[in-house]
């Protein structure tokens, strides 16, 4: 069996999610742990890319990801096999974001000895995920080409907190009426200094830019 | 300008939800109008697909839309230039679901007068509008071809709580890793009686099917 851990996440008990979100970014700090929290639509790519992304960087920095989803454990598995990397899974039986004690519940069943980097995927949802800080040090989110360019417009609180957008599933923008440069000037509308990187997670293209961006976050963050 | 109007909808003071769907459902039987609530992730294409179907029944039973979306008001003026039936957009204001008494909020704003059927466009999200009942007789969902077949396990309520799914954008099958009949089996997991509707709603193709089991449901609660 190709078993990984699975966190029963509980509810949290933090009536002040940011106070609580900026303790756990300190504890990080100490620790020399980067957070990087990716949201998205369910179906957008988040796992594709993220292991696309892993493979990338993992010879240059040491990953652990944590895969937060309602009810399943296929994510974490799935990135455990192709990776080899530390993987695990958060249930969070029903609920459709976290917030930074829910994170730290996920990061307690880490072991981050000797851990630059670990990646939440948060649930798959455009929404309630955008109003709770986790405690990361950035948000990264990924929208895909089929879900429409007009998605800026639709969900703007997701927009304006994440600092990097990456546009996914570019490899079908010949059968989607998907225009990328009105996209990208929806994008700046709620955020005008969020980078934009157009990928293909099933290719891998355009996936080095994202894992690029990543890195220098990472180092910038650990001389700081 | 192709105005419409906007209800700004206010959080629901309501503490017991399901009874207050109840009674809605009581008032609008009274009133012989059948209510649909409609659900999917942002960008299944729930306008595309309300409009081919509004076009193929508006000759026949007489039908309201209600647009839900955090912010913007593009899907009820397309609807409304598209098909010419009553519209409205209702403003969330960041709210990530509808309930019963914010549904009531909504159907105030609209003439009720002569209207067989409304269709409730809910907030895209596969997580938290499943779990709010909004007084509808049936609930509807919308699953698109990129999101991929496995959705149904990982967000189980939202396939438990459908009376029918339809599964969008069937023309983009051949560029997607997505088995349909392994979809309807992962689907009839969590609900065996659910309806599933491969349909393309760009094209209109299967579309009649989705307008036919509407039809059908509406004359039989009518009947009842």
């Amino acid at each position: 069996m190709d078993g990984v851990k699975i966190i029963e996440i509980k509810k949290s008990v933090f009536a002040e999610n940011e106070k609580d979100a900026d303790e756990l970014r300190k504890e990080l700090k100490d620790k020399g742990v980067y957070l990087l929290n990716l949201m998205s639509s369910p179906g957008s790519g988040k796992t594709t890319t993220l292991i696309r992304t892993i493979n990338l960087l993992k010879d240059r920095i040491r990953i652990a990801v944590m895969e937060a989803d309602i009810d399943s454990d296929v994510d974490a598995i799935k990135i455990k096999e192709a990776t080899g990397i530390q993987s695990i899974q958060l249930h969070t039986g029903g609920m459709c974001h976290l917030d930074a004690e829910m994170t730290r519940q996920g990061l307690d069943g880490l072991d981050l000895e000797d851990i630059d980097l670990v990646v939440l995927e948060n649930v798959g949802n455009l929404v309630c995920p955008a109003e709770f800080d986790t405690g990361s040090v950035r948000n990264a989110m990924i929208l895909s080409v089929p879900e429409g360019d007009d998605k800026p417009l639709k969900y703007p609180l997701m927009f304006s907190v994440c600092d990097v957008v990456v546009v996914n599933k570019i490899d079908v923008l010949p059968f989607f009426d998907f225009d990328i440069e009105k996209c990208r000037e929806y994008i700046h509308m709620r955020n005008p200094k969020a980078r934009v990187i157009p990928v293909c997670a099933k290719t891998g293209e355009g996936v080095d830019a994202f894992a690029e961006w990543i890195l220098e976050e990472v180092s910038e963050w650990k001389t700081q």
